[in-house]
């Protein structure tokens, strides 16, 4: 086992990111969470990158989605991110903060509309959409909302904040899996182990 | 709400394993499972078919991987699975039966025996390799293991079974979602229904 005060897979991270960028998909990771009746739940979403220089990582999502809910039970989700052009998988768990137009943290409603206007027009109309996982009604299709793009994030706006605490990295064209854990120090710091494991 | 005798979201599946074909990544899905302590848990693996005529979806792993303590904790899974080419997603849950050389069933024991042999050798190979997620040892990876193609399954090799209770699909090129849930007729019969919803 080797110890390291600094965030040792967000650098293997960057790589993977990098070499596949040229794929639109790469930014694509499934997000698993447990449902209020104990049952996993997992779908899509989309990497929004880091918070600044944490090792945080951000996802926009709709208020009305079932997984706030998932979230509300259980406040722990896990990202599965298979890189498909240098098949390489991380597999990233943690706690998930919810923020939403109700958050009573200043700090954190910046950040939410930080990430409302890092969105593209297109994205931010989404939250402006019948709710999602409602009867689909024909004639909703036909009008298109139209938004001001100087308006800060609607009330369906919801920033999820990951905090890592596990990282699972598999490579399978080398086979080496490695497996990085986060402790606190004496002082209250969080600092990363990483163990080399069987695939 | 329409009801369907059939299988209606097979078809569907068939047509986007068809139209991602060319795509080696294309029948790799992530799996959600639930472990012991509550919290959720997502990895890759490898779509196996359905078994026989059935709707049941088989996937291989390794008895001595984590998911196999997941699965006896809460016997429940989700399967989202992202077509890259299509923008396609479909999101599988139901009940897992996990089938390892230990189980009282013969056909049970007969379908892991016909899963193995329809691996490749290379992939019978993995389940000789030493436990997953133990400290690797360098020395282990310069011995490759001999293996007979007419021996059956080694103790490692586990089926898992999912058998579908919902599968919520979206088509992100159309912005269309169904959500296709199952239920019991009187007469015992499992039948689907399925219900358009916003995306």
């Amino acid at each position: 086992m080797s110890s390291s005060a600094a965030t040792p897979w967000k650098q293997l991270l960057f790589s993977s990111i990098q070499a596949n960028s040229h794929l639109k998909n790469s930014s694509y990771f499934q997000l698993a969470t447990v449902t209020s009746n104990g049952r996993p739940s997992n779908r899509t979403v989309v990497f929004r990158g880091f918070q600044d220089e944490s090792e945080k990582i951000l996802i926009n999502t709709d208020t009305r989605s079932r997984k706030i809910d998932d979230l509300k039970h259980c406040s722990f989700a896990e990202i599965c991110w298979y890189f498909t052009d240098s098949w390489e998988q991380f597999r990233i768990s943690g706690p998930v903060d919810v923020i939403d137009g109700t958050n009573p943290d200043p700090l954190k409603l910046q950040q939410r509309e930080k990430s409302w206007f890092a969105c593209s027009l297109k994205s931010r109309l989404q939250y402006m959409a019948p709710a999602p996982r409602l009867p689909s009604l024909s004639e909703q299709h036909t009008k298109t909302p139209s938004l001001d793009p100087s308006i800060g994030p609607v009330p369906a706006f919801c920033l999820l904040l990951l905090d890592p605490d596990q990282v699972d990295y598999l490579n399978l064209k080398s086979n080496e899996r490695l497996i990085f854990t986060s402790g606190l120090s004496v002082d209250g710091d969080k600092f990363w182990t990483s163990d080399k494991v069987n695939p």
